[in-house]
């Protein structure tokens, strides 16, 4: 894997690493910042003036409005995903294209909306994490893009990562501004 | 079509009817029926007390907790669908088992986190709406299992009758209980 | 009482009509009108265009906005006069200055943090007034500029009809513009 | 002012200190504290189980969902006290009986009302400290109790410390709990 000059802004917590085994800490960890993402999202997205939402996180990247919108989207996605591996025989799941996503025209709407999904979202992924037994945790999909095979254990863990890697280009971007 | 013996039961506002053209009015009616359901929803599901939220609409059917968590996932795949067929060139979308997701343990929670995504998803499918030229409105997906094409302009429809459908469920049975 | 030459744009439900007696049908309905308000306001705002929410609902009168952040405003006051007077032996309430209030800058931001203020103040009002038993809905506070003793009882129906009175501000404002 | 036995429970961020003067830099970190309230307490307590929720945070002390409810009351009457020494030449406020609120049947209620009235409220704050000029942050009002003149600029620094004092309530006792 080839570090990017601009890795530290791209990835300020670290790439995601793939855990080698899920105990139960490790799973409290996940769900903790999963039940906590939305709140803490929006104690940072408050304090941003319209310009500053409207300000790309690096170079060449997603404005922070389309950041917040692409974590509703993508998480909105994940939920899917982890309902579709319950009550399906490993099933593969359609793929989406980001990037186009966030061009679409409602990434200009105010963060408001995708705030409220999210709540509403991560609340029903909790309430799933909390009832799940082992063998559930080892459910799976399969990304047929990516060729990966994905646990409902590995994607508590992606999305605890994925949730405060977003987050960390909010107040990464934030902090620059006020040096 | 065979009329069920408990169909107005079932469908207190009659079977979807699929437009035969699509004009301005129309679609204008279906956004404005999208945009005001979640509210409409929410003004209708306070009214009621946890004993009714757990009674269903009609023997063997979902209870009322049911309709609202169910009226949350299912639009919630209308939004993915749309989405996927504005960036993408007539996708084929990924079902779900809908009486399979009823089942599980975040149909559970409270109505509260299924309100607050029907208004996130709601305000960002008007949005959409909102923005499409003609050539957008007839892009279109297929639902592999039906085997039917869903043009942006029939999903509309479809998912205004959705909203109005499962709203009637609800405020139906509080019409019976209070006979 | 004189009728005033704008009689129904001013009071497009009616002025409010004291009840001469309190009985369980009349406080019900008063709750569930105040149980449902915040979401049929809703329903009906998010329909409105910056443009709508900025015109008065009469010649001379508050915009559609305006009215909305006054309902917010006006009902935190209700819910701490009924909390005062469950609290103290008939106090004396501080009265407030609407049309001030109508001018300062808040009455400015968008109308979700005055429909949130909405839904947080009536689950609190409701919940209230479900658990009292006759005594305390006779126990009353006094309004010292209009003079007037107001027991918890005539709050309750009094805020039921000033809740449909200014939603019907916005309704037939929105009835007028589409003639 | 005597240290208390359990000074460091009831002030776990220390008592209110009345700054000596306010400056732009002080003004502007009260209300960035107020406007990130609402969301950082919503991140603690919905880590918090019933259980914890019906715990108080101190012998003898509200429980940590009266301490929430309790931060609604009294920022709702703040808000009311910033607005009356806006639109009246020095008024006295009505104060109200705190512990006397904190028994009322609304403070059973499930958090969720509180917080979204908090999240209006603070939302309504801020938008009014945001256009104050000088003259406007020296406009007070009188507590008749404490006998105490408050300014505005005082007011957003004690309720700037009233939002960290009572979250570090929640989160002392979340930390006291995992021990």
């Amino acid at each position: 894997m080839t570090t990017l000059p601009d890795e530290h802004l791209r990835y300020p917590i670290g790439r995601f690493a793939k855990p080698n085994e899920y105990n139960a800490e490790l799973l409290a960890q996940s769900i903790e910042t999963i039940k906590t993402l939305p709140a803490r999202l929006r104690a940072e997205v408050i304090k941003l003036t319209d310009a500053q939402l409207n300000t790309p996180y690096r170079e060449g990247g997603w404005t922070l409005k389309q950041v917040v919108h692409h974590l509703a989207d993508s998480h909105m996605n994940a939920l899917m995903r982890i309902k579709l591996a319950l009550t399906e025989d490993h099933p593969t799941i359609k793929p989406y294209n980001e990037a186009g996503w966030a061009m679409q025209t409602d990434y200009r709407l105010p963060v408001e909306s995708s705030l409220k999904m999210l709540e509403g979202i991560h609340q029903h992924m909790v309430a799933l994490f909390d009832s799940l037994d082992e063998a559930q945790w080892n459910r799976s999909f399969l990304h047929p893009e990516r060729g990966v095979v994905y646990t409902i254990a590995l994607s508590a863990a992606m999305y605890a990562w994925h949730s405060n890697h977003h987050l960390a280009h909010i107040t990464q971007t934030m902090k620059l501004w006020s040096e």
